[in-house]
């Protein structure tokens, strides 16, 4: 069992049935040691890989980014999220739809920092339905850059989005796989041997 | 000239009379290693305080939160922005208005993660008019916290927050002030001897 496995037994909180709150140590308050072991993790998993750029989507990905980038020695970057007036021919842009919050919002990147010369590894703090990931890679596809893999902190292993990109081929790495959850109770995927 | 000094004018852009593009490396891509030495400085500077919370604003002072943070060995919070349904009784909130875009945000922390007892260093990316250090200040006061210390990463020293701060008593500390800028030329404070 990795640290934030322990972390998310420890400390995660079940709200309903879909909402797991780490906001202690994730995604509003950041346990920065924590953050900075899953960023070697990473590098341990993807080191082999050619990769010169973490791609990720502000807010909460961006601590993920900047320790996993640290590792590789290369630049993070952080695609905006929300309608900015500057979005014109100078982006990369793709539309994704939140299923937590029931509404579309749009995810952009400058051209300037996502080109056809970047091997890119893609890194988020959840993947549930994988609505986020498919418009990064969207964006990576519209630059011409190649996707690496994609690193997660948390999936959620009774949502879809894990199997459609591994159906895709993809190299996803996934820190901790929450199998199912209820209030007072989380049940991790065990790691294969 | 410490590194972030030496990076504003070699890549730092002015557009117009007002704004300085710095997002090559701190603000969309991030030069991570940059960031990390700037975290080792802001601790230089304020490592006799008991700091034990690193404090910051989405999405842009994320990055530089984290790595002051893993430097004192304490948690980053950042502030969200925006305004969120789940705003009630359990979070602390500001108004922002920002000059820059013309329009007022709030900002928002939980009650969990600023406390009486917790004593606060602020960063953020930018300090211009100083309106998101008075919203931060002012959930600080509202959770009875300590402000320890505020680091900037760039002042626009000819625009009135850091006078304003510092009047105040506060301890700013600014990586990098820039004096006078416009196209093609960026002047930058030297530092006190």
């Amino acid at each position: 069992m990795n640290a934030l496995e322990r972390k998310i037994l420890e400390k995660g909180v079940v709200i309903g049935e879909d909402i797991l709150k780490v906001d202690m140590f994730l995604n509003h308050q950041i346990d920065v040691e924590l953050i900075r072991q899953m960023g070697e993790d990473f590098y341990a998993h993807f080191c082999h890989k050619p990769v010169n750029k973490v791609l990720t989507v502000e807010a909460s990905g961006i601590a993920i980014a900047c320790f996993t980038a640290l590792k590789f020695g290369v630049p993070a970057v952080f695609a905006k999220k929300g309608y900015h007036k500057n979005v014109g021919s100078n982006v990369y842009s793709a539309e994704v739809f939140s299923f937590t919050k029931g509404i579309s919002y749009q995810i952009t990147v400058m051209k300037d920092y996502l080109t056809a010369d970047d091997h890119v590894l893609f890194v988020d703090d959840f993947l549930a339905n994988g609505a986020a990931a498919e418009g990064v890679i969207q964006m990576i596809r519209a630059a011409g850059a190649t996707l690496e893999g994609i690193g997660i902190a948390i999936e959620k292993g009774f949502q879809p989005g894990g199997d459609k990109l591994r159906g895709q081929g993809i190299d996803l790495y996934s820190l901790a796989i929450v199998e199912k959850m209820k209030e007072g109770s989380i049940l991790l995927r065990e790691h294969e041997a």
